[in-house]
């Protein structure tokens, strides 16, 4: 009964195999591409296998491609079993990240809207095989995704071999809630035509010539759903003055008053500021982001999201529940698309994103750092911010003041690695206030950062190098002390602090 | 007979005024938006009265938005008479820099393609008048530019008074090679229906209020065009790299036999790449750029370019006398559009543009300063260099590894401003080699640059940091030292050179 359900392709009923033999397939060298984004929809019991084949002794070393940031089962398991020797384009995963800044794995780090174009140009490492994780297979071998897309539609497209995973723990009432668009290679490209946020104009699996699929394993992992951490006073502030200032925007003509579709990046610091606008007076909001964390889900709840586009479904274990018990209407109101739609500038440009990303580190130029922490340390990776902030209507990015109990300042003379440069940062956001850099020169940007979003003795220190840099610099432009530019990262490395009285 | 083929809408006849009762016009504070785009269809009568106005003691003072770079009729004599108190998106007038960077003139350095919109958004100053040039004025009113579009179409469109510069050095047979399409702002914007490099989607005419329009002067002073400098050595060189480097991508079935559409950035190593192209085996290119310089003219005349689109014409003096004689020709070929169409991050991915642009300056990881020498003197700004890079199929950079005899290393331990990111930067070009970025981690960036791109002591000094950096380094997946990272920049300001022993 599960089995004719979830596999509809009769042929396809005698391809299932277990998760060892699934990982037995994998051999020294193969590039690997997986389902998954967020720890949502990615592949669990076969990594899971794999890790241990490796951890007998099995020498297996890959090159991994996912959509994103996956669960512990597979970034986490396969890099401690050393199986990972390169790994695109993003992770979150404590035991990878430790991997990469030891010299380990090679990540490299790319725009989540290149990666799936690079793999179908042919740019980088062909695909050996994809791994998917899915509810079902269709009557033609259509795979029906979980709860991402990610890549997976692209991996299975260009794999030579595909496994999947069906996951049972995965209801089937998520079967229609993807759309899977996928544009042709240039120059026979299309305009991709979505026109709103909702709308369809996809399959709703992910075509797959049944001769490809390998093997198929039964699971009932569960998605390792995030925890969010509690809304504290910080990020309540910063929502505050995010909602202040789109309040003004609406004011001066510059906003509708349902706003523009929002994107917010992956963490509870984004999810806080979404979650800000459920005491709003906004209506009919729309959402067009790579994630849709619980926030998205209550501001559906409390009808003021109308329409919610994204790659993956983020929820927390309480929330997921109740998604699922909820499935039907949520559907109504939820797409989601391969992270080459989701994350693509033609469209974010053309629906007008409002995008609201958080930022490591920014600079008195409106350059923010989201990738290398002191240059060196790999912390994430750019992810879709770039696809988002680059192609916005308004790009804003938020952060502390602050880190690590105030012995990191977030506000440096020069950031220590960019990742979005003062050409495509409009608004900073901080519990302190907004700066609104928008048309000013790069002196009127450090200005109005310092004025408006430093606090404390980092205020002054800041003031004090750039009035310095003002009188120094023989050249007035983006005035700097080029010496001392990098001197707050150095003496944090040095002291560990960037205080210079601790 | 010339003003009734110049002026076809008859009420317009009575509104010629002198170029000094334009400049009258102008009022301190003021925000003007011209036409122009390199030294090519931007206003000169007019702006030249106002700068003797200025000399004349009469305080005037204006914010100046353009298309990028003008002719010194514009920016050059309005920056000496220090009318110019603001200034957006581009600049390469010597007078212009230099007060930029003696904080004579602030500036902001925009992506071409944000700047139209930004104008239509309202998040910048409002126009008070649009100053532009043409060959003719329609019955209608529609003013028709002449060897460059730019923005003029969005600031007649958003300005209260428009000054039209009637230029009969610009024959009237360049009407017809314009194509102006502007998309509405979101929420109720369309795909742009450019599927094809030469495809029309607009109309030959911007469309105007004849109520609008207050003044018309009539001038024949020419267009300021360009010298570009012969082709060097190095010049050839990095062109001849670019191509083996074009030439493998077609063997690996990355590019088609005739390409995609190239884009090159404005000057004489652009130019020098393009020229390049002359005595390759490749038929039916087609060019999708910003800027048409002669090398491009050079492709149709031998039968190469099939199509080129561009914002303006940048000819040198006898290609443009050239191509005014063979205009009708070369008018089946060549296209115009407004620089939000030109530099469209939606057009630019889908067509999938082969993106040629010049660096100041890359780092060991990829990262690109184009606009900050020594991270505080604006050389020219962005430009579309991000527009193209950050959408392009293949983002290339060229530069050559040392500049000023041999004083300043382009390739360095850490840009010192930074334009274009790594994760924008895929195959950089130099005079020795290339290296081709994709996929690769940062270290393997790193070594490949070296390796490829890097000569001479800079290559040894290269390598010594690198290595010593990811001894030293705590965590290695950019490593830096941190308090070296910037000191090649920080010797060359102290001593004039970044050699260690000069």
């Amino acid at each position: 009964m599960l089995t004719k359900e979830r596999i509809r392709c009769e042929k396809l009923r005698d391809r299932i195999i277990s998760a060892e033999e699934a990982a037995n397939i994998f051999k020294t060298g193969m590039v690997v591409g997986t389902s998954g984004f967020t720890p949502a929809g990615y592949p669990k019991a076969v990594p899971l296998a794999l890790a241990k084949r490796a951890d007998k002794g099995d020498k297996v070393e890959i090159t991994l491609m996912t959509g994103a940031s996956v669960g512990d089962e597979l970034d986490g398991a396969l890099s401690r079993a050393g199986v990972i020797k390169k790994r695109f384009p993003y992770q979150t995963n404590t035991s990878c990240r430790n991997s990469i800044n030891n010299e380990e794995i090679e990540f490299s780090d790319i725009h989540l809207s290149h990666l799936p174009q690079w793999v179908k140009y042919g740019f980088i490492e062909k695909i050996d095989i994809a791994l998917v994780e899915a509810i079902a297979i269709t009557e033609e071998g259509g795979i029906i995704p979980s709860t991402s897309i990610g890549n997976a539609n692209v991996y299975v497209q260009k794999a030579d071999k595909v496994i999947v995973e069906i996951n049972t723990s995965q209801p089937l009432g998520l079967e229609s809630i993807h759309d899977i668009y996928s544009p042709e290679n240039p120059p026979n490209r299309k305009p991709i035509p979505i026109l709103k946020t909702g709308d369809r104009v996809g399959t709703s699996y992910i075509p797959c010539d049944p001769e490809k699929i390998v093997g198929i394993v039964i699971t009932d992992i569960k998605d390792a759903n995030k925890k969010l951490a509690a809304i504290d006073e910080d990020s309540r502030k910063m929502a505050n003055n995010l909602i202040d200032f789109l309040e003004g925007e609406i004011r001066f003509g510059r906003l509708p008053e349902n706003l523009l579709p929002l994107q917010s990046g992956v963490g509870s610091v984004a999810n806080a500021v979404l979650g800000g606008l459920v005491d709003s007076n906004y209506e009919n909001l729309t959402v067009y982001s790579e994630v849709l964390q619980d926030s998205v889900l209550d501001l559906i709840d409390c009808g003021k999201v109308n329409t919610a586009s994204s790659t993956s479904l983020t929820l927390s274990e309480e929330r997921l529940e109740n998604f699922y018990n909820n499935i039907d209407q949520y559907k109504e109101k939820i797409i989601l698309r391969p992270q080459e739609i989701s994350n693509n500038p033609e469209v974010i440009r053309r629906l007008g994103i409002i995008a609201i990303n958080t930022a490591i580190e920014v600079d008195l130029y409106g350059n923010v750092n989201s990738s290398n922490i002191m240059g060196s340390r790999l912390m994430n990776g750019i992810g879709g911010s770039g696809d988002f902030a680059r192609n916005a209507y308004l790009s804003i990015f938020v952060t502390q003041t602050t880190a690590k109990n105030g012995n990191i300042s977030c506000i440096v003379p020069m950031v220590s690695h960019c990742d979005h440069t003062e050409h495509d940062v409009q608004i900073i956001v901080t519990e302190q206030g907004v700066a609104d850099l928008r048309g000013l020169s790069p002196k009127g940007r450090a200005k109005t950062i310092i004025e408006n979003c430093a606090t404390g003795e980092y205020k002054e220190m800041l003031k004090d190098y750039y009035n310095r840099a003002l009188k120094c610099s023989k050249y007035k432009h983006t005035p700097h002390i080029i010496g001392e530019a990098l001197s707050w990262h150095n003496r944090f490395l040095e002291t560990g602090t960037m205080r210079i009285n601790p």
